[in-house]
């Protein structure tokens, strides 16, 4: 296991074997298709653009620091993207035997059974959770806890377990009402997650509240009634230097 | 399920249901011994003070938050104090089916393994826990974010994952490097795991530093090396009125 001292951004060896392993099955059987993982890509100067073609998005750990500690919420997160639109999305936790999938227009399940979003319709009835992400400076941190401040003052309580990809599908399973990132890792974060969410009848949008994209390492998913509740607050909030912005479609 | 609209602190019929089976059962078989339950003791105005006096601290459902939203980490905390000293705790995940366990003098366990806090020996490497508890005013939630950020500053992550208890007992075995809460429900969050903790190795503290107290609803949990590094950040943190102050003792 590699271990950066002081590194806030772990990547194991694990990830790269896990990765290697996805790579190798989608390429014997999908030849033609494009790849986007989170090691090869970081390795290997990805550009950042989503093409047309069949686009498989691998993040083969999710939760990485969480598997280094042994800390409960790790995954597996695979997504396909056909014309930009995610179609496929499979999310594994491994430790809890927690298999989340969804193919486009066909619902959401979890080993199994069907799952759909919380009713939860106001905002303090909510659960909601968010994440730190790697980034540890000042203007970061200000931004980020004065955003997390806000929502806690406004809803139930608030979560940080690690990993986007279970907290997006715990959105859809309902046991989580909202969730919301900005400056996550990347669109293998995002991608196999939000259609579990869209096909669970929970909404994928852009945390300032306009249209979600998927490479734009900025997402809120939340059930069917707290998008605007939520977005609302998000948008007011402060933002620091240097974190993503929204997509020009939603500004 | 009993829900106050708009309600943080919630009590379900299930917490009342789980602590008069346990009061039940131990009334049965020591009837002489003192009873400390969250629930009766919020009904029948609990005077707050420990005796020497062989007694039960009973958590029937900490995490009921976590309870009400399905998200995994709720459990029953009890613990037995003889002499004002915890000499027998458990703690039971029944989502996880992870039973913690101790005897003073005895370590500790998780399911029949002796489990040790982690290694972690600089804060930089260290994942941290802590919880906001159910105060919503602003002069509490300042105070509450500002020690985050002091401790997402120097740390690797942060974690909320909703339970006192299986937060002291995830440092215990190690998936937790510290966690500390300033305002916690009281001493039947804490009681089991706090000797749970003890056992496995790792350090039970106040906040700010000074001895534990267990009904002073403050706690710092950490490994055998980090104690002082975190208590350090957390005692030059701010102070919100009507927080619980350090034990008399550790001022």
């Amino acid at each position: 296991m590699f271990l950066q001292p002081g590194a806030v951004d772990l990547v194991t060896n694990t990830d790269k074997q896990c990765e290697a392993l996805i790579l190798e099955t989608i390429q014997t059987n999908f030849p033609d298709h494009t790849f986007i993982g989170e090691e090869t890509s970081a390795s290997q100067g990805f550009s950042g653009e989503l093409t047309a073609q069949p686009t498989w998005m691998v993040d083969p750990v999710d939760g990485t620091t969480n598997f280094v500690h042994r800390f409960p919420f790790s995954c597996v997160s695979i997504g396909l993207a056909i014309d930009r639109k995610v179609v496929v999305g499979v999310v594994y936790n491994p430790i809890l035997k927690e298999m989340f999938y969804a193919k486009r227009g066909s619902g959401a399940y979890l080993n199994g059974h069907k799952i759909h979003c919380s009713e939860t319709k106001e905002l303090g009835h909510a659960l909601i959770a968010s994440e730190l992400g790697t980034r540890r400076d000042d203007k970061f941190l200000d931004a980020a806890f004065t955003r997390m401040r806000l929502l806690a003052k406004h809803s139930r309580s608030l979560r940080a377990c690690g990993s986007c990809a279970l907290n997006l599908c715990s959105v859809a399973m309902g046991r989580l009402d909202a969730y919301y990132e900005i400056g996550l890792g990347g669109v293998w974060d995002v991608a196999a997650a939000s259609l579990i969410l869209e096909e669970a009848g929970g909404k994928v949008l852009d945390p300032a509240g306009g249209e979600f994209e998927l490479m734009s390492r900025r997402v809120l998913g939340t059930n069917s009634s707290l998008a605007t509740a939520v977005s609302s607050i998000l948008s007011a909030g402060p933002w620091a230097p240097g974190e993503p912005l929204p997509p020009t479609s939603s500004t």
